[in-house]
């Protein structure tokens, strides 16, 4: 089954102690879409400008992901300009150019709208909620959020928790989201909110999944060398959403599959910039790690 | 075969957002003692004062922790005064009072002498040096430091890593000791120091075992609770060491599995103030936690 995801599609200016780059390809979209694509079928719903260099198209199309939801629109595409410091840890950001994403409104393509798999990237969550509503019957749902619709539209954004399956965030956002410290205490108010399913993502930590079943902890790969850590989380998401489309939703060791895939795409973004290693990423070189994921927690 | 700590016992004034706790019982080897005491016999070296209460005494004797070199000087107790915030991360020091620890020269008993299993906690490393001097052939080294003697006595602490099998730190301390940021980069420095096994403490983010034979990582327990997280260190040490002193160092998965004990171990720790979880503690509980803990990462 394939995997239709709304999101971002950006030119990204990333800055880190070890290199700057300027107007890279960026945007939750690219990044989700290229990771899921090693799983099963794509679909892209997201908006560029007519400034989008048709090389970055080619990535995608090169792919075979589908692009009829990419609208293409006067102006300039949404930019984002982050800086890392030495810990490659959360980035500071120097600006956000929302620019065609401004006025982005997500219409799903008719033969879109009976995906069984839809991931809702960080945007709005009124947004979020537009989408829901064009979609029909699908099996599974997961959204991602960040800290600024936390506070900023907390009735939209649980609106749309009371709505999906899945959510995908990240350690700070559970914190924020649930209004309480502790990420046990935090995970079940979360669940409480609507998701069956909450996936904690915690950078060089892991990943943590809850659901009524219990706690699954994936580790992260201890990498030599990190270059750009942007777009780990989305394509994690990627991954995950990729692997459980492929697979299905029935079992749910599938579930904990798809975080260790998640934590070993994320853990291949991140040794180059952009989407530069998912480019030159092989599969067998995913089912190599994904074994040696296995075995980082493995006691025999 | 037994264990033989040396360190501090020390009376602690702990700060949490939750409690305020006056001259509680403390210090590294009260800790490390009472953990390693689940798996095997321990023996401890260290000093306290005239002042230390008769009925923390007895908490050791209770235990059958042999006392010999124990050692009651005029004077007061080594005191500790420290205060977490409400993340309950790195404590802030308030006071740090030597007292009778300001002159602690370690004298091991004669019949300490032959501990096949000796544990260095966090004290100068010229103290280190000096019972690995008194100790015969030891089977098994393990050491900790901290981040005031790898600025302030680099030379002497190298001197103790290069005799030493394993170095048992946080996160912040591999860093600092490697002088590197990256902790796979530190890891692969600091087993070129001379011990061939190097466990890294990460909190709520798990332990980290780094060996010539490759990488392990050990979950830490979700709590719903933390009350103290002093003394998690100590007693992750003492449940590692008294595992392997337990079942022997002939084979690699008794490290990973002492690793798990410790992470078990410290997750009681910090469930109630000082050590008075461990003293609660029962065996059959920390079995279900080790279960539970392999659970944690189990795909299956």
């Amino acid at each position: 089954m394939s995997v239709l995801v709304v999101g971002s599609v950006a030119l990204d200016d990333v800055e880190t102690p070890f290199g700057k780059f300027h107007e890279i390809l960026g945007g939750s979209a690219s990044y989700f879409s290229l990771a899921a694509n090693f799983f099963t079928d794509v679909k892209v719903v997201a908006v560029i400008g007519d400034d989008f260099p048709n090389n970055f198209l080619e990535i995608f199309e090169t792919k075979n992901i589908g692009l009829t939801g990419l609208r293409r629109v006067s102006g300039k595409t949404f930019r984002w300009h982050g800086k890392y410091g030495y810990d490659l840890g959360d980035p500071e950001t120097i600006g956000t150019y929302l620019n065609v994403f401004e006025t982005f409104d997500p219409v799903i393509p008719e033969d879109y709208r009976e995906s069984s798999y839809v991931f809702l990237a960080n945007i709005d969550p009124e947004l979020q909620l537009n989408v829901l509503k064009q979609v029909i019957n699908p099996k599974l749902v997961a959204m991602d959020t960040m800290n600024y619709w936390i506070v900023n539209k907390p009735k939209e954004l649980k609106e749309v928790l009371a709505r999906v399956n899945v959510l995908i965030i990240n350690d700070s956002e559970t914190r924020a989201l649930a209004n309480e410290p502790k990420i046990m205490k935090a995970a079940r108010a979360i669940l409480d909110m609507g998701p069956g399913v909450l996936i904690v993502k915690r950078g060089e930590y892991g990943a943590l999944l809850f659901s009524e079943e219990g706690i699954f902890w994936a580790p992260s790969y201890p990498l030599e060398e990190v270059i750009d850590p942007t777009g780990a989380g989305d394509s994690f998401a990627g991954a995950f959403m990729g692997y459980i489309a492929g697979s299905g939703i029935s079992h749910s060791i599938n579930f904990k599959r798809g975080v260790v895939y998640g934590s070993v795409i994320a853990s291949f973004t991140v040794e180059d910039f952009s989407v530069n290693r998912l480019i030159s990423l092989k599969r067998e070189e995913i089912d190599i790690r994904f074994d040696a994921f296995l075995n980082l927690s493995n006691l025999d």
